[in-house]
């Protein structure tokens, strides 16, 4: 198998550079890489350290290292470039196109992203969070005229790890509320949520999924059994069916991919942009 | 102030499309920019409705929407490249140079990032939030000795959404305690932590902008007292110093900058990749 190095260089955190750098390798089988963050590469001294080891990877694996950068700082991309690695630019690349296009000169000013862009940003973020904290598990139901969401849905489909998701990336008041034992065999919403019905999206999951996850936490109990885990499945979609609540099924999905469809399907207005 | 039409246009979650795109458009000042995403593009009629949306965006502006793009399949982009808008594929720009680089040709398979890779992977996932939640605040200590990270600092300094984040992008087991009156007394480390020094990190913050976090949550308290916030920064400056704990200022950090910043200084290993 080819192994090939990979650096992903920044003046800042590196995300952006990281994120498309790595949709991009996953287009790429049969190839492994081995993969280096310099975030934060904003001093020439920082730079040439980078180039050094660059270098030596280039001379280790007789190929060149693939470097993924989003560097604005003309002095460092300069130090970068002397360096032995393929360098791919991921601002230089459609920056020309942008200044044409607007009729703008990019500012070149590094660090727009991912920073603290403004106080209320922040503040709205750690608000979203610190909803998302106290309105785990239905453990309050007083906020819920607040919340742009509430998730339903049996305990491990996914409920807790979403809103925080929602919240730290969107800015999104997400709450959520367990369907439990006594709810499945009233085949109804609890009481307490009812005011809410035009907030509540459903999750739900494949029954041999839900018993795989609850294996990991409580093997061979009662909660991770097979039929305990259909029985309650059945429950909760009788009740999303009757209800008229929307669900999803969050079995293949990632974290991303459930809170993605719920911003899309519940029609979610974000708090934070970018 | 020109105002413009942007799309983020993917196949997926649309969040690659989003990081990219977002961080070249804070380049350019002066501009102000209507965002729209369209994810799960992943059938011909959705991408019809897209491409009508785009060239309405046309008509109303009198000039071309921006497109940013991370989709894959040929079929949907074929759709999109009919429509009035300007087209930046962030994909096809750098698929070329890299197939040429490794030799291999690209898969063209959508999805693969921000997916669920694979079941192990979402595991370490959720039991690192799983961690983060368990031992937010010094709830518990005894799970210390698992900990890749403990953070210290006083109350509203950054921990909790650190170690979330932590926890969520990287698969960090991130824990978090309190230091408090007692301890700024002491002027030292309570003993409970004291055997993980190791692992500790101390967040520290200005005191203007810890009393300005403080009077949001409690206005009008001694908690979010100016003289209050300073002496109990004072002091845990104080202990970190004579503890020789290494610490950072988050006062003009994003939860992003500040996971980042822990992650290179403490020399953290990911846990997950992508």
């Amino acid at each position: 198998m080819q192994e090939r190095s990979v650096f992903f260089l920044s003046d800042r955190t590196g995300i952006t550079a990281e994120t498309l750098g790595r949709s991009l390798l996953t287009q790429f089988e049969g190839v492994s890489f081995k993969q280096t963050s310099w975030p934060f590469l904003d001093t020439p001294e920082k730079s040439r350290n980078a180039v050094e080891q660059i270098n030596r990877a280039a001379e280790e694996d007789g190929v060149r290292p693939i470097l993924f950068s989003t560097l604005v700082n003309p002095e460092t991309l300069a130090i970068i470039r002397e360096s032995k690695g393929l360098l791919l630019d991921f601002f230089d690349a459609f920056n020309t196109p942008l200044e044409e296009e607007l009729g703008v000169r990019s500012s070149h000013v590094m660090g727009r992203s991912h920073g603290i862009s403004d106080y209320t940003t922040y503040t709205s973020r750690i608000d979203a969070l610190n909803f998302a904290l106290a309105n785990d598990d239905g453990m309050t139901t007083n906020h819920y005229p607040a919340a742009d969401i509430i998730l339903v849905g049996v305990s491990r489909s996914g409920k807790t790890p979403t809103c925080l998701y929602l919240a730290l990336q969107y800015g999104i008041l997400a709450a959520n509320y367990p369907l439990t034992e006594e709810d499945f065999n009233r085949t109804r919403l609890p009481e307490l949520i009812t005011p809410y019905k035009g907030k509540l999206f459903g999750l739900t999951i494949d029954p041999e999924r839900l018993r795989q996850i609850r294996t990991e936490r409580r093997p061979n109990s009662r909660y991770a059994d097979l039929n305990q885990c259909r029985f309650e499945l059945d429950a909760v979609q009788a009740i999303y069916r009757r209800e008229g609540i929307r669900c999803i099924n969050t079995s293949s999905m990632s974290i991303e991919e459930i809170a993605t469809t719920l911003l899309q399907q519940a029609g979610l207005k974000r708090r934070l942009i970018g």
